[in-house]
């Protein structure tokens, strides 16, 4: 069970309105790697998590944390949206800055949602639930959580210097500490997930039954032209679990068949090999 | 530009047609970290990459073995599918397997596609563009690539254990070690970018412009009951990259002000203290 | 069965094209409340009622009438779009109101429809059939009606500001007359439901079986911090069917376990407690 | 700012695992209305809420009343898993009734969430964020609230006839109970909301630019065959504020023009008119 | 504007309910190619029609009649549906036909809608507007048009060996019926419409602005292993509009540049070549 | 299997960069008939195909083709983009042109990739599985691809006149000269395939079954007011497989009945004739 308390986690103010920046920041409100993503994932991780109370209590903690920065961009943009009204519309035919915010401007933040934050990107698209994940295994989650947050916070980097409003600005640097201490965060528990676990998600998969496969296990195959490729550590280094070498196969060959497939039943109407009368 | 050889890169093949099995099998193509998932993200990245002519070919190589992929999977879907008839539906009234199988098959199998792989989920979501990303960091980007890997290696081992058909394993085993080595691949790329640039994402934006929330961007802050996650590294450890240490907070106070939005213009007609005839 | 015929409901001008206004009228057309909606909404209802005569050609006299607004949209945004042309964005480069305007053009007027109106809300979302309800029970179905009437006739309140073109205004201030009267007629029907059923949908649920709940069936939990809530209707006023009086709960205790699930089967790869010769 | 505690609301239970009923479930929490909508719905309408302390608190409130609903609807789904595994597809060949279960599982449960709530509906379309509003405007968004709830209770009520199983039921009922209260508790809202600003959305629209369209501002107009839609209250009565009387209009008579609209530019390649050498 | 009358085009009975066969009727009402799809589509390409009265006026009567053949899927779909109920569920323990049949129902056939028609496909996926398309241009529009009448005739033709029931055949042969017809419609549009204006959509793109690249224009170029295509009328013939032969390029060789991009600006944080004192 | 070569198929170059270009550009990069959408049709089509070597082989050359095509589309997004930074927003205050380019600008573009093209359209949608057809009849497909190069080809000629860049126009010209040519070559396809099965899709289905449904097979219905459409040829030819002429119906009649559903069962809560105590 939840509960709510009045104060935002940190201040959220702004110098002046900005409509063309509002729209912006929404990315980072309802875009693939907003809050509403950090938010709903790390809450369906915890939920979900099966036997592993230390985790479940963290994923807790921060998806908790995140509902209050969703809360503190729906903030951030009413303010930036904060005197907007349809008539400036009409002042755009005299006034071409005017007419280029309105013609930037998210037509949705006037018309549906009256000057308040959406749940949508940037573009107008709304958040969906295929944003997130939550498949059980931990180790595979914590690597996409440590994606999420070097993307977030990649993007509210990127927003940073679309602005010189020193108030809003001081914001973005909250959520830039906390998504640098995220990434810190999740780097650690990968740490000790992998120490337990070994590497390779899943750990739990037979490697007895993987074994026939093992040749083309560590080859990489050169199937685009050039060989810069080849200069890396996945081209010449070794399995971390040390299990084996990587080999670089400059000139790959198939190892496949040809593959036919059969003609279906005639009920599919694929009209294969029909005869007909019509023509 | 792009070639293609008639020969898939692995054999595929099935020891007899499974369309309940065929429809799971649409998760690992169509699905969020399915091969059209890999396939298009890699692509995307390797297009799209600026500067890094080692990472760019790197990208090409693999996204192109992933077109292979897609064309892999839709091979094992059309046997899968193989003999598969709408007229079967008709046996289900005497037959309950049979109407077992009618009741989990994909009706879109027969329906719309004839017996061939469709670009959906399990579900039969289609695939979007949302499940990938190409930031132009190569960091944040690889990092996402290592998780797609996970998922997908997860996700492959457990359609693994819902076959017992030994030529569908050993295809799904091929994919397993190739899933593998692409861990190992992206964990070695990964290695070499953090020791190049660091491990935040992004490492250029300017420490100054953070510092005044440095006291934030090393506390956890611990907002839900019962301090389990106190335990973690992410609690009791250091920054990486040695510029401070972890404090676990168990009460966090809010710092942030009660926001009250202000009213907005009467043509946004939010009805707030309007004065009314109508009643 | 339909008939159309070739005059539209109403007249249907514009003093002068205005792309950026056509662009915002979309939503009105294609968005989550546009015409679209309503008219698929009230068809659906329709063409699915069961066992009300009455209700049921009600229904489809609205919903007919709609695909006569979604036709007057249409022709609508034809007008607001005349005569613009790809040409216009090299204009842009010297006048700096037609670089705005371009900046503002929803593309795919120029691009996808060829200055048609399009299936898409203001943002150029598609429209989809997820924004509609028909579940069968009439009381429930009708709220939806009159909410969807709400957001519709504000939308295009909102709209109303944004152009000061006397013909185009006119049209909206049909659409405003025809909104308002519709949501007359929802609450008459409405009305009707409630006093032939009461006020709770459904109302069929056996309210014995609902018994045991009671205790918790009138509180209001004040789970946010700030007891304001506590001073409506809901916190102090009694059922509208006489079955109980609302208790505000100003410190609410939760009266469930603490929930910790089962650990799953090693072939669901969650890799607990799984000991690895990986590292 | 939010605040997480490790007890659900209330408990949840269920005396055997049922994995066809969890699909099931899913809708009720990640369908169009399920309790996803909710919290998010309130959340958005609380944290944009402009000027009414008493409504803002309210809101926020019941939002995070419905994210521990959302824990809860997970609890009960892992429940109704648990135990299941890959395998059991398998014994499907053998036995009917597992093929028939097998069939009917939501192969993401097993695939993607490894027993846990996906943020998806019974059909595994992913929940969106046009399932949800925040207009701004309080009445609106409160008719929207008493819809969501109406069909929120009328789903779980369909639901609860699909199980035997004594400890689901008990849940299922306790969530009848808070549906039906939330039901009233919008109820009471409303009826405020529209003492004090009269019945229509918005009421701020200034009346006398509505008048010259009054004419058909109460016509029913009766574009279906047959005429039982006169016999209601939208038909007979008038307008809840004392405006007009409504008037049945058997035979409507069209009013706007035939439309024809322009011919448009070369540029725009309709090929009207065109003279071409191609043929 | 458009009328409404009671009765259905054609008779649509069943002989007996069939709810499994009820989910798969949805792909042809609310998927790809379902009656929504070609209602909607020909409605838009009518409403946006530019000069062509001939054309508006024919897409008018067939997007008219396709309103009516969504009224009778959904009649189909309700009498598919009628006396299915959620306690059928608990039947499914004790008999394995029963469970076939709930594994295989829609669940929202009995959660959403209460047994009647769904704006989805057979997987649940919601239509939405970009099935559709109306480009302005009559010949692109057509063709498309004549591809959904046979995509859609497919389908029913697949659908209908799916059921025996004979009342249920008539409908559907009904629907084949006038699919065949539309579809000899589509091409006789066709072609008076390229015997107009040449083949090539668009026909007024001015020829001399192409002439550059007319080399490229009529070659095919053997981009997959295997000379198996250079057996078709695509390789060996010439232009219909007599402009020219085609050729078999059989070891086509790369035009363009081996594509570098630029290093972008610090503040897009690619993170390249950054010096960081982070490790 | 595929291979990458790193030479583009053509050139493509800039003059100079054109973000607001490059937004529109990604309507042919990833909407609806963009190349992402003709690659991955062709190639579902050609790994879907049974038993039809010379097509297969035909749709894998072109599928293969059109990924150089979705790389060539970046590399030219890419340099429309470059030189752009998320500053020129500050200094859009002072200049109205740059402020309209950056209210016409991707947010995306900037915030979201980095620079590079996204797997979207041009309003930022992204691409989606259900924009594709692979049915497994080939002529049914074919018609498919012969409208998705039309769509294409028109889009491309109306983005031609919203530059004047001449090395983009290069590209462009480069593009509308391959979509000629892969016109004619669907036509081509279409036409063997005719000559073999005839025009209708499907050809196979039984001609007999459809028998008793002849009378309306080659009737026109005119149900939108106007007998403008009585002039094609589709009122006053014949079908082109001889099997019969076309009727004109002025004034059709429905031939169905009306439809009224039957009560569903109590447990549905459709609270029809339901007698309660709430009230």
């Amino acid at each position: 069970m939840f509960r709510h308390q009045k104060e935002l986690q940190f201040e959220v103010k702004v110098e002046r309105p900005d409509p063309l920046f509002a729209r912006q920041v929404q990315e980072v409100l309802g875009g693939q790697f907003g809050e509403m993503t950090v938010m709903m994932q790390y809450l369906f991780q915890g939920f979900n998590c099966r036997g592993d109370e230390k985790y479940k209590d963290m994923l807790m903690d921060i998806g908790t944390e995140e509902i209050g920065h969703v809360e503190m961009l729906c903030a951030l943009i009413s303010q930036l949206l904060d005197g907007a009204k349809p008539e400036d519309q009409e002042q755009a035919a005299k006034d071409p800055v005017t007419a280029a915010i309105m013609g930037g401007i998210n037509p949705q933040h006037l018309l549906v949602s009256g000057l308040g934050g959406l749940p949508t990107s940037s573009n107008g698209v709304p958040w969906n639930g295929s944003y997130i994940v939550a498949s059980g295994n931990l180790l595979a989650d914590m690597r996409s959580n440590l994606h999420a947050e070097s993307q977030g916070r990649l993007q509210v980097a990127r927003l940073y210097h679309m602005t010189q409003d020193e108030s809003v600005r001081a914001t973005l640097r909250k959520m830039l500490a906390r998504d640098r201490y995220h990434q810190y965060q999740w780097m650690a528990a990968i740490q000790e997930l992998e120490e337990k676990n070994g590497v390779v998600v899943p750990a739990s998969f037979p490697p007895e039954a993987e074994q026939e496969s093992q040749p083309e296990a560590f080859e990489f195959w050169n199937l685009s032209e050039g060989e810069e490729s080849s200069e890396g550590l996945w081209a010449t280094g070794s399995a971390p679990d040390g299990t084996g070498s990587y080999v670089y196969i400059s000139n790959p060959v198939a190892k496949g068949q040809i593959y036919n497939a059969k003609i279906p039943a005639t009920e599919l109407h694929h009209d294969l090999d029909h005869k007909t009368s019509d023509k």
